[in-house]
């Protein structure tokens, strides 16, 4: 009963729909290991990329494809609403790439990448980059079985996202500021800020500045990545 | 089972997950109709201001506010994970605003705008803005009692974000590009693309070209305002 207008409305959530939600959580969570095992068995190093709509998630993928030269080998996940867009730049970059449609899904769960993982031959592959749809909250709460997370926080979209998705960089094991090119003609983004923000949750993770445009920064992505993949080849 | 590596895991989406989910949804169409009763008693317009996050619409509310000069009384309801920021930078221009902390929800739903609407004085006001948390997919689904809702899509964002996203756009009464001053700067976001991808979904709607920092295109949106806001008064 609303105390104001005398409507009757009761909360939405009740304890029925807590324990339904809690299910569906612990069966992606069962799933996420299987994925898990799965990269494991191929030594492949699975890494989870997260960001808002339009930070660059593929663009930063065609650009360390480039870089690369073939140094690693990499395969690409991509999820989106809809389209088959992502998966196409990357296949024109001569690398195998899943498109998965999530329809209205907000988010990709286990179930989603234990299917398109029956269509990558993980046996030639290093690593097995996973472009989440884009959306800064959902993704953080769905373990797909990868091994980290990489969250993209772009120059426009302003330096304190951090401290206002904190579900999502408290997950993060590397955050990538992307578009770092356009720090020169914005001035509401202060990387340094942006660093205090991902300190205040308590996230020791390193940040990155890098543009995909221009190469900037680049170096040390790859170097993490190198380093990173080795530690499971 | 899965039919490649003998796994048995099965599908997390049940029959009975999605009835409770719709009973949900349910639950929040039943209180965003109250809600919208609740607005039309006092002759409020109702605006819901979706996007991507930091694509702008507090500096949209901040230009929108100064621009009016009180010509419109304005009320706004902030919804955000974490943070009392947004709220904040509205209060500072002398309009009230009531912040909605969601904790780890992805959305504004309609229970939440109908306390904060207790809260807030709508006698005295003539639109009222809902700024949603920002997220291109979860809040065009959970209708608040709002007459309008208003995308944003930010020119960093590129310009197939309604492709991508066409809940979102499809759902959308105006669009709004934003931080179009930074057009000079980018080559690869074109405004007629992304109209095309918004017919492409059947949406009729307008766009603008906005920036809150400049003020351009900003009297096309204040005209439109005015317009909608006296089709209620």
């Amino acid at each position: 009963m609303c105390d104001t207008c005398g409507c009757n409305v009761t909360p939405a959530a009740d304890e029925h729909a807590v324990e339904v939600l809690k299910g569906l959580l612990d069966a992606n969570d069962h799933e996420a290991l299987h994925n898990r095992e799965h990269f494991q068995r191929h030594n492949v190093l699975a890494i989870n990329l997260m960001s808002s709509p339009g930070a660059g998630k593929t663009a930063l993928l065609e650009a360390t494809i480039d870089a690369l030269g073939g140094d690693l080998k990499v395969a690409v996940v991509e999820g989106d609403l809809e389209t088959e867009n992502d998966a196409d730049r990357i296949r024109a970059k001569g690398v195998p790439a899943i498109q998965i449609s999530t329809g209205s899904a907000c988010h990709l769960d286990a179930h989603m990448v234990h299917a398109a993982l029956h269509d990558l031959d993980l046996d030639d592959v290093d690593v097995v980059f996973i472009e989440n749809v884009g959306n800064l909250v959902c993704p953080a709460s769905f373990d797909l079985g990868q091994h980290i997370n990489v969250a993209l926080l772009s120059t426009p979209e302003g330096d304190d996202k951090p401290a206002k998705y904190p579900v999502m960089f408290r997950a993060a094991d590397l955050v990538l500021i992307t578009k770092s090119d356009l720090l020169e003609v914005l001035d509401d983004f202060d990387p340094d800020a942006a660093e205090r923000c991902v300190r205040e949750i308590a996230n020791p993770a390193p940040l990155f500045k890098v543009s995909s445009k221009t190469g900037l920064g680049m170096e040390a992505w790859l170097d993490w990545l190198r380093q990173e993949a080795g530690s499971r080849g």
